[in-house]
């Protein structure tokens, strides 16, 4: 099967200037980009941009909890611990493994439609994920969230199994498909105690594991590292020894501070910056434009429906590029370019999806078609269509989305998923926990 | 011509609860607003909702240069004055009434998209926008921006000649149809000299017009009112007369202290927020959520096109609702049913739009059709519709914009509006300005 995409803007985050083309896929992979001047090669399908169509890569939602789309709404504009201790966290007692599948199989709807090809994912029964992830077609970086808490029945610790599961989804779906990989994903420094944090670090640096955990999402978590860890926080990443696992992956990190960078470093970290999240439940706005400096990897997540509300990646960059320039009172920080590379490569290199996240030879054909012949485009070329997109598009712009050379989003349409009997099933799984 | 709403919710910045029932719309008019046990009436159009739709009071933008849609996009990421002084100045030099009148026109197809039933213009060539508007059956509210200048060839001074035209403005448009108001516009403090804007201010108490400027988008401009002016900033609106006229709305304000409405009264003064553009031109963060407590109209705006970079006012709720609870570290500030009232109602009140913005029996049908019967709305209900619709939702879910009882916008048409032709018009003249 082969897809040409015949006179269309062709941009990603590492080009600063659009280049107007041809690009053709084959077999899942971007066979070739061609200059407009070129003859189009011949082709199964043909989309034709007509010169008002770009393509870019699908976006990578680089930090959510997918089945949280059933929370959604629960506890709106309630303090934070209220919010987790009476809205979310007793529902989510409630939920079941058949709840998380439905769930994510309905916020996979929501990340198509609006461009994403790939999401990570930390949350509990991480096989229905899975599942839903490979029945849907788009690709998933999964982790179970790893945390403590009293005693099983049995006399085992809660964490210990939680480890365990965790890597028996490692066996059972890393790399299954070319869709998936597996990470560890220890939630946070203060639900994990600090011997089980070093070792969990030491398996995923044995095994060559990633981690995804949450880090300094709220400002109060300084303070209990350095209370209670007794550790400087600055010094929590090599002391637990997560700088040495192969790649890791720090969701939030509103209260880290770029200068840790200048001691200590970060070359195998990725930082997911969650900007509406972490405004939505009033946790601040990290700095993002010093953090562009550093030698650490940025990419950009959307967290889960439940504190966003959006799953839309579209209008996260869109959020991201505008946030910094107004509270650093900088119109040149965080350009557009930036933001987009973060929202595609950036989150694709981080959860260990090679050759995912740019337009070249070669690479996975994890692609959106997006409608320019609309009124906010006009004034749109080769040089200025980065801005475009990120201050004047939307998501509502998209006319495809695409993994791996399959249409899995088209016109409104998802050719692989019902989507009236998945959105009946979550409204009943959003029933049955919400009551 | 009587169109019936059956079965959908009602939803408005005044009711914190949605109501499920029906609507019936007769003469442009809400006739009547029925519970869902109630027989819905007999109508010329029936519109079902099926319980998964909402109608919503249309968008009000309370602060927009329209006819900059021409300018999207130049001189991105630019300091302010650069931005100012190399990209935006010099092209709008070459702006001719054509242009204003074809930028304006293709603006309104993207307001009607994304839900916005009236906008507040300031710009020059201002007959241009009328036309553009009356044509449209869109509501408008315009003024003539006002600045100084140098001598005119004639001896004339270029604000005296400005201040006629906005007059000439008034004569010919205010209440036409209806549709139309019309304001004076000194463009801001220090672009009117003092005495000038003390003169347009008692000419507008005098004749009963509305004022709409700029004030305190900038921090220097505090700065100026001090050092140039030789006023303390929280005296230039009573110094000036400001206070005395019938309504003064006030653009941007980012750099307004709410503790001066201890001091002074300002129920007849609206502040329109822009978030997007104050963030985007790196101007701060005005604060909002103390300005909720005070006795004062606060409404919402995009500015133009150029810094924003939408014309898409259910974004800009979504960035007013989420920016003050992150900046303010405040996940209870800025609630959404305010941040509605604000994109609605109140900026249809700034702007002398009597019995528009709230959905009761006998204001003006300016409604939205948004279509609940999707992923990301499942859950929502009466008691919760309001944070769906800010933070869930999107101007994409947007199925229908009315205005005065007819279909402007439905279903990816513009029924009245020729959208090929207005979008190679459009093109036309951004070409024409940019070269």
């Amino acid at each position: 099967m082969t897809t040409l995409f015949k006179d269309v803007f062709i941009l990603d985050g590492e080009r600063k200037r659009a280049q107007r083309g041809h690009l053709l896929v084959s077999k899942g992979r971007i066979q070739s980009v061609l200059e407009l001047s070129e003859t189009p090669p011949a082709a199964d399908k043909i989309v034709d941009g007509r010169g008002h169509t770009a393509v870019l890569p699908g976006f990578v939602n680089a930090h959510t909890h997918a089945a949280m789309v059933l929370l959604r709404g629960l506890g709106e504009e309630a303090p934070l611990m209220e919010w987790l201790q009476k809205n979310i966290w007793p529902v989510e007692a409630k939920m079941t493994a058949e709840h998380i599948y439905r769930g994510t199989v309905s916020a996979i709807l929501e990340m198509l439609e609006t461009g994403t090809t790939c999401f990570a994912d930390m949350y509990f029964e991480m096989d229905g994920v899975a599942q839903a992830a490979l029945e849907a077609g788009i690709r998933c970086a999964l982790c179970r969230g790893l945390v403590d808490g009293p005693l099983q029945p049995d006399g085992t610790r809660k964490i210990d199994r939680a480890v365990a599961e965790n890597l028996s989804l490692f066996e059972k779906w890393h790399g299954r498909e070319g869709l998936l990989t597996v990470q560890l994903g220890p939630h946070a420094p203060y639900t994990v105690p600090l011997p089980d944090m070093k070792r969990i670090a030491a398996l995923a640096a044995e095994r060559g594991i990633g981690i995804h955990f949450h880090f300094l999402e709220v400002e109060w978590e300084l303070g209990y590292i350095r209370d209670e860890l007794k550790l400087r926080p600055e010094d929590y990443l090599r002391e637990t020894g997560i700088l040495g696992v192969p790649g890791a992956v720090l969701a939030h990190a509103v209260w880290m501070d770029p200068e840790w960078a200048d001691e200590t470093d970060l070359p195998r970290v990725t930082i997911v910056h969650n900007p509406c999240s972490n405004m939505k439940l009033g946790n601040g706005v990290m700095p993002l434009d010093a953090w562009l400096d550093k030698n650490v990897g940025l990419a950009l997540g959307t967290d889960g429906a439940s504190s966003n509300n959006r799953l839309d990646m579209w209008g996260e960059m869109r959020s991201a590029a505008l946030l910094h320039k107004g509270t650093g009172r900088n119109p040149t920080s965080t350009p557009a370019i930036d933001i987009l590379r973060m929202a595609t490569f950036e989150g694709a290199r981080a959860f260990g999806f090679a050759n995912k996240g740019l337009i070249r030879d070669g690479w996975m054909a994890d692609l959106i078609l997006v409608d320019l012949d609309q009124p906010h485009y006009i004034g749109a070329d080769e040089d200025n269509l980065a801005g475009y997109i990120v201050y004047a598009g939307s998501s509502a712009d998209i006319r495809g989305t695409m993994v791996n050379g399959k249409w899995l989003y088209r016109d409104g349409v998802f050719p692989g998923l019902n989507k009236e009997e998945i959105m009946r099933k979550a409204r009943e799984a959003r029933n049955a926990i919400v009551s």
